[in-house]
């Protein structure tokens, strides 16, 4: 029998997932399982862009060019221009989903066995694309004390050897929901300018700010145009994360050149998201407002039920729709697991993504839960209602 | 200003896009081109596949398992099954389009160094791909002469070394439109049973077969299973190549579990698509029928041409809808550009690819061009009154 290669087996099983058959097996037993596992959100894809998939008017549906339509980049450049981006179409490779941009730029920009270096914890597939190009990801850790803000910039020029190629940033972050600050990114920005490396920036959840806090992108920042990869998506932005839509965005010619070379390669990305996607950028505000709204006070409700609770820290981020919840438990995989098949309060149980799958090394975060808070309020309570009770029953609790 | 990457700087630019500047070159001077040069269809997708897109009943575009749904999966076993692959949804990972279909296979199977035999002229993305995962391709020649028919095995066999790990087989073949004999796959098989190897299968052109000639699949063969991978896709199937769905199918467990982690680090497959791929599978027979009695008549339209012009040879295929054709010419790349440059006859040209971009060695298939016949036969017939006006008028031809 051939054997598989040396890669698929090194390849990381997403830590999300690995959970799943003990949250099948409840299910089965008819237990109620509150999912804030993962960031799939019950939020209604815009009217616009489902019209767009039932009007569609072609008998044959067929290849775009690799790049994308010329239509749907030069309706994107509408989006990003207002946000201050200042670019053309040509500046845009169309992309299946954020995941094939992060892909395309890893590959792209960053030699084999060269390093990237990414605040940790971090959206755990990044570990996967890593290990596809063959890139050394090299965390830096940042603390749950102060919100998971931005490591120091002395921590970074630590970690900086010449294999250093780039280095990425989720912004809002998943997994912590922390935001950066315009200073944090001119930090970045002189970083990046003195080591001559590329920023990544992952901006999959921007649409996500809240408390009246801008959204501020290293496009913003002026005299980076040639280290700045953006690396976006639709999935969350337009609750349309089945749609496998995203696009790569750099101002840096040559990374557009290369990163073209991967785009032929495959073909093309999807033709009826690119019409749907078209037609989301006119999207009308209200629906940001409504779901930002919405967004705020589940964060709200969620975090004030975490801290409320004994031994339970969880800070307030200021976007996406995570949070990171340090928990008075022996360890999250554990105390996840046994959630699932241990555990029920009014018959329900919740499920949660233990922090460690966001962590490089296996003993950080063991005591602390990445949540999604994509359920309405109501349905949050219940699951806050069981977590509050399940600490006190856990027999690895710390308190 | 950072450097992109060295795979950057390597990997193939797609060799049938290269004339495309001189194609809209062309066009914009007002010049009718005929586009023989790609794969894409101009058949109508099934009116069942559309209705399905039409009638989407969701409000949430979400994320599918990223093996692909159990009720795409099931459905597809049933289209599977009627061809006696005799196969169960979990031995199938569907993925985004034929061509991730690809990728994993060569990320799972082949260790980075390690070599994959392909008969050539073959699909010219096998390059990339290969480029992606640092896979060696070992090309093997087939020849005109024959219609591109299998290599002996002793050619193979004087190919083998420690690092070789699958061979990859396209069938019925694109370019060359070859359809394998079961004699061939069974010859196929016991090399591969002697050496321990991964027969790749690439099926993208699998109901494209004529003459009523029986496609036949190494699926189909006894004591293969470990070893057989199918990379398949509904691209030319139904005409659906912007769908971008495909899928992986092998009986090999630990092939399925180790792409599964690919397909996890990318999330999932396109919704839509899946829904509209369920419901391709009941497009009737007739759809098949008067599809194949329409590529029938235009590759006798066109083979008959060809063979009727000084100096061209083509070979008649079994399968797919393309051709190579041997033209007295000097250099497919400079005549195929003139073409588009310097010549119209009743103000129109005709685009071709170059055999050369499906070879190996620069200096193979020089003389020789891939038609794809994807229209129809009064256009057709059209671009080859241009092309045999042009073979009189070329400057570098041989005749
Ligand atoms: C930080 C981040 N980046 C990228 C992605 C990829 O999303 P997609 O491939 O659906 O665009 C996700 C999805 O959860 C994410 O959280
Ligand atoms: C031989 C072969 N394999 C695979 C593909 C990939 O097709 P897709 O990614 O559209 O499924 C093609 C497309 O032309 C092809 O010709």
């Amino acid at each position: 029998m051939p054997k598989i290669s040396e890669k698929g087996l090194q390849m990381p099983a997403s830590p999300i997932r690995k959970l799943t058959p003990f949250a099948d097996k409840a299910k089965a037993a008819g237990k109620k399982v509150y999912h804030l596992n993962i960031g799939q959100p019950d939020i209604a894809t815009p009217e616009g862009m489902l019209s767009a998939v039932k009007n569609i008017d072609f008998n044959v549906w067929a290849y775009t060019p690799s790049e994308g339509t010329l239509a749907y980049r030069t309706k994107l450049t509408e989006y990003y221009n207002k946000l201050g981006y200042n670019i053309k179409p040509e500046n845009i490779l169309v992309t299946v989903g954020g995941s094939e941009a992060i892909t395309i730029a890893m590959q792209t920009c960053v030699n084999e066995g060269d390093e990237i270096i990414i605040p940790e914890p971090f959206y755990a597939n990044y570990n996967g694309f890593a290990c596809m190009s063959n890139v050394v990801v090299k965390p830096i850790l940042s603390y749950i004390e102060n919100g998971f803000a931005l490591p120091p910039i002395a921590e970074f020029e630590k970690l900086i050897t010449p294999k250093t190629k780039a280095i990425i940033i989720c912004n809002p972050n998943n997994p912590t929901g922390y935001l950066y600050s315009k200073e944090e990114l001119e930090a970045l920005k002189a970083l990046c300018l003195k080591y001559d490396l590329f920023l990544f920036s992952d901006e999959a959840y921007r649409e996500f700010c809240y408390d009246g806090r801008e959204f501020i992108s290293p496009m913003h920042l002026d005299g980076l145009d040639e280290n700045v990869v953006v690396m976006d998506t639709v999935s969350k932005r337009y609750s349309a994360c089945g749609a496998r839509l995203g696009c790569l965005i750099t101002k840096n010619a040559a990374v557009i050149a290369s990163g073209l070379k991967f785009a032929q390669a495959r073909l093309s990305p999807g033709m009826v998201e690119q019409i749907a996607g078209t037609a989301a950028v006119d999207t009308p505000d209200s629906y940001f407002e409504e779901v930002n709204k919405e967004y705020t006070l589940r964060r709200d409700t969620l975090v004030n039920r975490l801290n409320s609770m004994e031994g339970v820290f969880c800070p307030n981020p200021g976007g996406a729709f995570y949070v990171v919840a340090k928990l008075p438990i022996d360890d999250a995989d554990a105390f996840c697991q046994w959630m699932l098949e241990s555990f029920a309060y009014n018959n329900a149980t919740v499920m949660m993504a233990p922090a460690t799958g966001f962590y490089s090394s296996p003993s950080t975060g063991k005591n602390e839960v990445r949540m999604a808070y994509v359920l309405n309020t109501t349905d949050l309570n219940a699951a806050m209602d069981c977590l509050e009770k399940a600490l006190t029953e856990y027999p690895g609790r710390t308190l």
